[in-house]
């Protein structure tokens, strides 16, 4: 394996060796490694020295189930923080065939031939190029997507964004293509999207001809631990109903614990909440048929496949895949208690290539401030409309719920380091709170989420133990390009992660090497944040939700300062 | 003299003695004490734990020439640190009048009355009342204080804030009345006018019935000190200047230098500054006649007189009074080289009651942005419009130079802790830079201008020492309710400074006490940031602007982080 590293200036690619010091670390781990070593915790995130870094996990590139996801990063426009995003699809795969641990973007196209339009990047065995795009410009990543398929081929990976990503918008995500080339794997959050557009690349294209599956030093032993991870996968609980459901399973669930976010985190339950449900969204896809598919993988050789393809009555696909954190924000903090209305919705903001959790969360923020009407989704739909023709108020939005926020004057922002709350309001599932609250990361659920835990999320003294474990598993599973769903199959026999390793590297880590690299990413990822000038005072919920109490509970954000701060005292 | 302290909550006030460790202090200082020991430096600055606190300085109430100065302070919405802004005009000595050192503004308007309109805070020596000021909802300061002054009498000092503050804005200033009732004397920066308008105050009125001159321990000594100290200001060459030309009068000497804004801050000499200068203005003045007055007092017995009315070519005044810092930014920096339209947009960003320094800059962010041209004052005046609207792209503007640049996609953003640069590049005038980097208070020329020292501002390396001692005694003198310009009567006798506090209060400080009040209250303002969670990466200038080359000198901001770091090292 190498690093790739592209001079956007020069147009010239250079393939190194992985540095020693690099060498354990792949994915999210790896790239706060050479975000510390090599961006100036104090730049621009939008300037020239700023880099944009892909880099597949540790596991990726042998097809085991949901272990292909490939991490993108950079210093965030959002929380001007590290940032690390990651997401399925067939990105990390052809990255990996292609022999790179890393890909590092720097610089960015000269302004004299930005003006002339927007770049592709071509990755190949053969070298690099940049190839002109200026006919992408503006596109939705839907139509963008066919055209570099039509040029480049069916066999690329394709990492492109959107209108947002070229307005440089603070929720601009970074869209990947699925195994049936829809480009909705989105990298979606801290806008790394605007920090691709503000390198004047509209797409990376990946061309994995030639390529080969990355060598295994113990291939016998990998087969074997292989098995037993797919078994202990396929025979636990959780990823089953994953896979009838998707993560929409999570609806009557989290709704049950008055965590869903409901009408602007104003309720932890929403009326509406059985017509947005994993089980009558699946109901409603058997029926409807056609291209309507609620078992579907996002990534080769996945066994849980919680994916899905939503149809309308016809059976035309409206989106796919429709997710859990979309149905919270942009369904029931919203007000809207229609999946089409909410498909609808996640189509245009996957089209414009946006963080759907920061948008739904703006959207919530655009009705605070009697700009819609919650419920009222032809006003959603208008106001992402705003945003495609980049009018002010359109970029307002865009920015997200932080911007958003500030901009129309409305306190109650859930937002964390400038990023949106997810789906799981604080003051009803603590633990995910001091997670939200302390991660590096900014707010975001996928790096400790709570949830499954028995125990009381409402009590606040035990939170930040539990947040602490989570946070340091996912960023341990983001490190080997883990799916959060991994987790299920690992948890029963943790052995199987060094035996992994150790086969594919011939390495000889321990049992605890999980636990090693999630605290070795939090660490770095702390120290560059440290550097950009964040201190505990970062570290904090929003204030009103430390006050305003969330019904039906009746429950305040209220774990101590002094627990929070402790969180990664290990 | 006493604190006063109203809750809004029930409209309670109280008066306290004035605690033993805040008795030396007044104005910034004072300020600043009263915030780190009352104000939670993590709560919301639109948020009920913020207060909004009033204080005239240590010298004020004797009608000692330019030294009758309010500070109003409390937590920034702009900076997310600690705030004081001060002005000239009326309020200060009709405070100290009162007997009040200092007034706590706490919690706010209940919301069932705020629906309901806004208040006016009337305070005199029977008490605090809060009175309906729906009326005045949505107006200018201008038609706005006409009502004031029609319903509470003449002889009461007005704070007040227009549609920007009402909007809760982060440019939005407090209006103070000057000597012929105009409110215009704006305590601009950082957003005070978005905390009063969070509290639900649409005026503070405070009636001086019955108040007296704040006693004097020595008499005798006092009138002495204020002989040489007056004596000492008549003949400072500097102040002669400023009575003539005002401080338009820096146009041409910020241009020769080669600091002056330009588009955007793209250069530092504009070919229009002829035009703008001091010496043309009062040109015109002389020759419009009429209501047009080029020496004109802000406060009462100031011998500087720098103010000014600037009336249209019948004589009608268009804006008074016309200063530098707007001239700068919202003449050279948009590229506008006609007075009249200066005029006409300073007219507009007072009477909404905005920061007319944030506001040029943001202009300048939209001029980049192309939605304006440079030079085209109608556009301009068209986007003020935008403002009073309340459209989205107002609400983009209003919110000053650094959220504009966000919204817009623009890089080039003039602006330290989230505040916008004065009219003084610190490319050019490097001592101002580190003073723009350092300050507490963010970008702010006021807080330690280096302008007038014999030295090479474009050297380095001698640029951290001066700024320290500029800051120093601005601080110094901002507690004592001085004007910058009062300097030139200080500088020449130092004693003077101790004379009138040992004559007023009966106290024996030393020669160094300007330079002990000053680190005492950076130190303060320090400690409060801190807690905010400022670290030293807050202390820095823009990127751009360390590797921009700005002409004609083609140079950049290149102070070492080191000697930044090293400001505050006393």
């Amino acid at each position: 394996m190498q690093i790739w590293r592209v001079d956007l200036g020069t147009g010239l690619l250079q393939r190194e060796p992985v540095p020693e010091s690099w060498a354990r670390l792949g994915g999210r781990g790896l790239l706060a490694r050479i975000l510390l070593d090599e961006v100036p915790a104090d730049c621009e995130p939008l300037g020239p020295r700023n880099k944009l870094i892909f880099s597949p996990g540790l596991l990726v590139g042998q097809m085991l189930s949901s272990c292909d996801r490939i991490s993108i990063g950079g210093k965030s426009p959002m929380t001007r923080g590290i940032k690390e995003s990651n997401a399925g699809g067939t990105t990390g795969l052809k990255m990996a065939s292609l022999g790179i641990r890393a890909l590092v973007i720097e610089g960015r196209i000269p302004e004299q031939i930005a003006g002339a339009g927007w770049r592709v990047l071509h990755l190949s065995l053969e070298g690099a190029r940049l190839d002109p795009a200026g006919d992408l410009a503006g596109l939705g990543v839907t139509e963008a997507a066919a055209r570099l398929l039509q040029r480049y081929g069916e066999e690329v990976a394709i990492s492109l964004i959107g209108p947002a990503g070229e307005m440089r918008l603070s929720a601009a995500g970074i869209q990947n293509l699925d195994l049936d080339h829809v480009p909705s794997r989105i990298a979606a959050r801290g806008g790394l999207g605007a920090v691709m557009g503000s390198k004047g690349l509209k797409a990376v294209v990946f061309d994995p001809a030639g390529g080969s599956r990355p060598p295994i030093a113990d291939p016998e032993a990998f087969l074997e631990a292989r098995k037993k991870y797919s078994r202990n996968l396929l025979g636990h609980p959780v990823p089953a109903v994953y896979r009838d459901y998707g993560t929409a399973s999570l609806v009557m669930l989290v709704n049950a614990m008055a965590a869903m976010p409901t009408r602007g985190f104003s309720s932890g339950q929403f009326e509406g909440a059985e017509a947005l449900s994993g089980e009558h969204m699946r109901e409603l896809m058997l029926q409807r048929g056609g291209e309507s598919n609620p078992t579907h993988h996002c990534m080769p050789g996945c066994t849980i496949r919680c994916s899905n393809s939503y149809g309308d009555p016809k059976g035309k696909v409206l989106v796919a895949p429709m997710e859990y954190e979309t149905i919270g924000l942009m369904g029931s903090n919203l007000g809207i208690a229609d999946l089409d209305v909410v498909a609808r919705l996640n189509w245009e903001a996957n089209d414009l290539g946006l963080d759907s959790i920061d948008l739904g969360a703006a959207l919530g923020i655009a009705a605070q401030a009697g700009l819609m009407g919650f419920g009222d989704g032809g006003r959603a739909l208008d106001l992402l409309g705003e945003i495609r023709r980049a009018t002010p108020l359109g970029l307002i939005l865009g920015h997200g719920a932080a911007a958003a926020g500030r901009a129309l004057g409305i306190r109650r922002v859930p937002a964390v380091k400038g990023q949106a709350i997810a789906a799981y309001d604080p003051r009803a599932l603590k633990g995910t709170g001091v997670t939200y609250a302390t991660s590096p990361q900014g707010a975001d659920h996928t790096a400790g989420n709570t949830l499954r835990a028995q125990v009381d999320h409402l009590d606040p003294g035990i939170q930040a133990g539990l947040s602490r474990t989570a946070q340091i598993n996912m960023a341990g599973y983001d490190t080997l390009g883990a799916c959060i769903f991994s987790g299920g199959g690992f948890a029963v026999a943790p052995e199987v992660i060094p035996q992994f390793l150790n086969a594919r590297y011939g390495w000889q880590v321990g049992t605890d090497i999980l636990q090693t690299l999630g605290r070795e990413t939090l660490t770095l990822e702390r120290e560059f944040n440290k550097r950009a000038g964040f201190t505990s005072a970062d570290d904090r919920l929003p204030e009103w939700m430390t006050s305003e109490q969330l019904p039906p509970h009746n429950s305040v954000f209220d774990v101590a300062a002094a627990d929070l701060d402790g969180v990664f005292n290990w």
